[in-house]
């Protein structure tokens, strides 16, 4: 339970109702900066605007799962107010306050640390990723069936990255009946890939593995789908791009070269915002139960 | 091969390209009608207009997957002609040409037979409608993931008939990590469910498995998905009915209750039409091949 804890939320998206819904129903008291458009009112959340005053006696602050921008604004689909995160709301932060985001830009980690305010991003955490990765991975099938003229079953397929998405990715596409290669570095990946039945490659040699390819999944996050590995595909390939912006393909050659290659990065959100909502929700209050009890559990 | 076969076709959609390439590259003499618009020519097919004439030699009539019309005419989405299937194409057939089509309407069905010509529905054969079962399901995969804000993974899905599509959409759920149940009646699909691991109810006990399920596909041409069923649902559930029009859902019912409910029941030619012309292509070539060695062989 949240008894006793008062949790304020700055903006977010339908995931954040998710998370405010779980808080109530611990009976945290929760603090709306954001939603005046939201529809569906909660029972025992107070609506307020954003000032210092609300902050300041705060035991968590939640900000949005894409967390701020560069500037600190913070965006909410719930409130057309501009609202942005400033040295004067880092400021009256209570000293074991935590902030919870998604993932934190530079700009918010320099603010806060600045403060001596304390910042968890939720996003980095390996159980959320995991979670994560089912509505990614179902996203990826969404976006490449709705691309492609054939099926995935039976399409040679390669992922590359066997990390958290690049796992689920592989033994979701091998049980639909794709014929899956793994493209890694390391050795326990090429051992896990061989324990899962799916076959697996060097990155090394990547250019060699692509002449009949027909969907490729990127979840590395630095360019490994060069202009010089986009040569060697056929036309028909489809590239889906799912690690973080601006992706691991080149894409204007891509273009040039007439293959179809989409960057998707957070699929969650947008194909099971409900899931992806109740993902953040279940970790974030444990973290918040277990706040104070063990204040150097966050980072 | 085909060599020395005549191999007309006449009308169709992007899935007749692939049969057509088939015959082409297996060297059939392809004579190609309706298809005016067409922009990739193929080499070694002779474009020619719905006469009589053309049909008099052909040994083989290919009408479009999705067969004719109640009245016989046929789409083209290659051509913005009108063609109908009349008595006197019928009639300049010769006597051991064989007529393929997906499904036929009955008034295809009688009219062939009053002048004693062959018909092959591909679409009812076994092998056909398993292969087709694969983007069937993908794009079952695709329609739900649009249209819900949860993930398959997870969910309490059922599954209605254990037939051709029913057993690849069970098991492709279950992969997916989705917790499925299949409604059937037969005791060989109660234990073939058992064998892949997954739980079985008799369709009789319906009404009571619905209460929390998030995801319900129908396989069943059959109204089972009555008021009485749906009245029993959670809100938040989603119909999507497969079975060949009108589907086997109360769909006035479901709307009422704002159930979301989806009916569509020819996925493989809009997902995959590729996949879904070379499997018609496979079998096609082969009974075509066969034609004439054991004419006995089409009904």
């Amino acid at each position: 339970m949240l008894t006793g804890k008062h949790v304020a939320f700055v903006g977010g998206d339908a995931r954040q109702l998710e998370v405010i819904k779980k808080c109530i129903q611990l009976d945290a008291t929760v603090t709306l900066v954001g939603f005046d458009n939201l529809e569906s009112n909660f029972t025992g959340a107070t609506k307020k605007p954003f000032t210092c005053d609300v902050l300041k006696d705060a035991d968590a602050l939640i900000l949005p799962i894409v967390g701020t921008d560069d500037k600190g604004f913070i965006e909410s689909i719930f409130s057309t107010k501009t609202m942005q995160v400033t040295k004067e709301h880092a400021q009256a932060l209570r000293k074991d306050c935590v902030v919870y985001t998604g993932m934190a830009k530079p700009y918010l980690k320099q603010l806060l640390r600045e403060h001596d305010v304390s910042l968890v991003e939720l996003l980095n955490r390996d159980d959320v990723a995991i979670y994560n990765s089912i509505p990614t991975v179902e996203g990826a099938l969404m976006v490449t069936i709705q691309n492609t003229d054939v099926t995935i079953h039976g399409s040679e397929v390669i992922v590359l990255g066997l990390g958290r998405v690049g796992m689920s990715l592989a033994r979701v596409l091998h049980a639909l009946g794709a014929r899956v290669k793994v493209g890694v570095k390391r050795p326990e990946h090429i051992a896990r890939s061989n324990e899962m039945g799916i076959q697996a490659f060097d990155l090394d040699d990547f250019k060699s593995q692509v002449t009949n390819v027909n969907m490729i999944f990127n979840t590395i996050p630095a360019l490994v789908i060069t202009a010089e590995i986009i040569a060697q595909m056929p036309q028909s390939a489809f590239i889906l791009d799912i690690a973080s912006r601006p992706g691991g393909t080149d894409f204007r050659y891509a273009e040039r070269r007439g293959i179809k290659a989409v960057l998707a990065p957070s699929l969650p959100g947008i194909v099971a915002p409900k899931t992806a909502g109740q993902i953040i929700a279940r970790t974030l209050s444990r973290l918040l139960a277990e706040q104070g009890k063990n204040q150097e559990g966050s980072a």
